[in-house]
């Protein structure tokens, strides 16, 4: 199973293939979409929606894990942030590609052990699971690794308990 | 002027033209897409990104102004309709339109020069502005005519204003 996990955002878009082999979890590409704050807020949403379309194009997932959204202290950039949400989802809809949300305490808490764990444990624990001294350093590409790992080790238990 | 009013959402997405020649505002037509409440989310956005685009297609707007997002008791259905928000957007900014947005207090104190109007006071200042008896008695649809007239008192006064 390939899955890709995306950090969505309005600036920012984190996103990250992961596959599990046996039990052995390997990052197959990852990447940011960064988009131009100078522009308009609705050619930014097309922005991501046009390159989130030519990631999925390209690396041909399975299905698309994404991070939940969360309520910060600035609720305009919440709203914004659901914005580029929906049109990362409406693009994986469209191929056809079923679309899971975890919140970001449960995938903290599936990839750390800890729902509460800061970003740098979150980067090091994926680092860590996926074997490699590669992976960049952006936290919303380890966001979206995270989250991917966090759909393979759920659809791991759910497998397991069906068993 | 042709201004596409939208009154985002989930499950209903309200929209409505609206034209003033001279100082006669004109509603050219309106309606509601609904989506299945049975279906999985993103495939209903999808369904709102389809039908939304047909609508902009048919109509061909100047501009589309949308009633921007309020936080209610329901934090996940707001996180849906921004979701919806996003696409709808998405759609317009593809065909090259401009999207404006205004906060309901600021449609409703436009419209009925009350910024805490109730529903049905929104209803019946948009029949008479529009000096039609035939609107639909919809909501949804109501506040999508009222946000297309508040877009176009607005660019009036900051027309009169540059003059």
């Amino acid at each position: 199973m390939r899955v890709l996990g995306v950090d969505p955002g309005y600036g920012r878009v984190g996103w990250g293939v992961v596959t599990r082999e046996a039990s052995v979890l390997k990052a197959q590409s990852w990447g940011l979409i960064e988009t131009d704050a100078a522009t308009d807020w609705s050619q930014r949403l097309a922005s991501v929606y046009d390159r989130f379309s030519q990631v999925l194009a390209l690396e041909e997932p399975d299905i698309v894990a994404a991070e939940a959204l969360w309520f910060g202290a600035n609720r305009t950039t919440a709203m914004g942030v659901a914005k580029a949400a929906g049109v990362i989802a409406l693009a994986a809809a469209q191929r056809g590609l079923p679309v899971v949300e975890y919140k970001p305490s449960v995938v903290k808490l599936t990839v750390t052990g800890n729902g509460a764990a800061r970003k740098p444990q979150v980067r090091a624990m994926v680092t860590r699971l996926l074997r490699s001294s590669e992976l960049p350093k952006v936290d919303d590409v380890a966001d979206a690794l995270a989250v991917a790992i966090c759909h393979l080790q759920h659809s791991r238990l759910t497998q397991m308990s069906s068993e």
